[in-house]
């Protein structure tokens, strides 16, 4: 497995590779890699000639009241990981030269960034649309891999590449879950005992609410209660910031259901924030 | 010359070419082409194996009350041009190519946008740098060259590239003017016959003022009001929207001369707005 560190030469690696009709499959992430990551490896190693991995915690996503210092970085066991899935290049560059001095340009995805998960993070979704572009600028990725848990990310990340003209193709790949359901989280590694017992009420109402609708038992409109009232019954959620069902394009609340629809929750365990959501068809 | 129209067959085009190691010139122009998009289309000749000329006139960089509908569009006298200058393909997208529905991605080079002709015209160089950045990874060019008179605009163009690795040289060209010094515009069309000549008050006051700065005849405080007082003294300058003296790279004024130093001026005569603007080096 290559390191790279410097965005200059991962950008002259992936062109050379490009010249030699390599494809290149990318998965970008923070590091703390989990089975979440692993999937999105497994099938870029699939698809691609080459796989890129980044590791890169990226400072702009990160509110001043959040936990970009307190966020896991185990390095050495990341390696260890990536070379035993054949990654082909580790891209892990320094904040000082993914953002020099003087930087001042930003991407937006208007009217998706601000909902969600955006509306209780002012700036995330524009941090992370601006560091997503400069690592597909670099990268030059023919398939890039994102995790449908961050469903709105990669919504958003969608839209840019369509909108901005990026020649990358966009591959949602399914929720990695634990043997109980939760979903797969760097930020999992911050609960204790109790906390990570009482986290799979989380996928628990996603999936009692689903089974709901699919079988007819519930009306749109009652969802949002509903699923507010089983994330109640579990005492250690200190805060649900949002619990309901969106339009899975605009992430709208829908009133009545549509042929796709996004169950989505974001809610504090303790001082720990966690998302998951759930895609219900209706046939 | 090939023509183009759809975004992902131009993408493709240029694929081809860098496969094949040509390097790519890129002139982005809104058409009505003059001697300085001329001067620009002649250097990428001269500096690349392929050039590609676009004419697109964006609708995301105008305001509501600017002249996007007026704004000529001689294109058949325009496509003449292009193949006397042995151009390879003209890029002519269609606004609803390039803003498809849902669109709502935006670039802003924060800082530099504001000022200048940006305090005037709001939400012009975030249409700008948008296009930019969407043309840019359509056409994919080794070097993209820019006219020296929209000296705002290049240097915002220069900092997009750099702030989102986008692996393009940018070129910046020093500007054409017409025998009296007028600076070549699109917009010198509106003018009539006496406000084509009161024109000339603006390179006139650049040369000028340039002039006296390197003679050492006048103080860095002194500029704005000199220029604000020359311009002042042609009858059809209606409005002054700027003349100082800035820093060349943040566009903040200067109250002392630094080694390198910007002239620049935005007025209207009559209803027409034009701007010009000199570099003065000072040994």
């Amino acid at each position: 497995m290559e390191r790279i560190r410097i965005p200059r030469i991962m950008q002259e690696t992936s062109k050379k590779l490009l010249y030699k009709s390599k494809s290149i499959g990318f998965v970008p992430t923070m590091g703390a890699l989990h089975e979440g990551h692993l999937s999105l490896i497994r099938r870029a190693r699939v698809e691609n000639n080459i796989v890129v991995v980044s590791i890169f915690v990226n400072p702009l996503q990160f509110g001043p009241k959040e936990d970009f210092d307190a966020y896991p970085r185990p390095i050495d066991r990341d390696i260890e990981i990536l070379q035993k899935e054949q990654t082909d290049i580790l891209f892990m560059p320094d904040a000082a030269l993914m953002y020099a001095e003087g930087f001042c340009t930003f991407v937006e995805v208007e009217g998706l960034s601000n909902k969600l998960c955006g509306a209780f993070r002012p700036g995330h979704f524009r941090g992370v649309a601006t560091v997503v572009c400069k690592l597909l600028n670099i990268v030059k990725p023919t398939n890039l891999y994102l995790g449908q848990k961050d469903y709105q990310q990669a919504m958003i990340i969608k839209r840019l590449c369509d909108d901005l003209n990026i020649d990358t193709n966009v591959v949602i790949c399914r929720t990695v879950r634990e043997p109980d359901g939760l979903a797969m989280s760097s930020r999992n590694l911050y609960l204790n005992e109790a906390e990570r017992k009482a986290a799979v009420v989380i996928s628990k109402t996603l999936t009692h609410i689903s089974d709901a609708i699919i079988k007819g038992r519930i009306s749109c409109t009652e969802v949002p209660s509903m699923m507010h009232r089983l994330l109640r019954e579990e005492p250690l959620v200190s805060e649900v910031q949002y619990a309901g069902i969106f339009d899975p394009h605009t992430f709208e609340p829908l009133t009545e259901y549509k042929r796709g629809n996004l169950l989505a929750i974001a809610l504090k365990i303790g001082t720990i924030r966690l998302i998951d959501n759930m895609l219900v068809e209706i046939k």
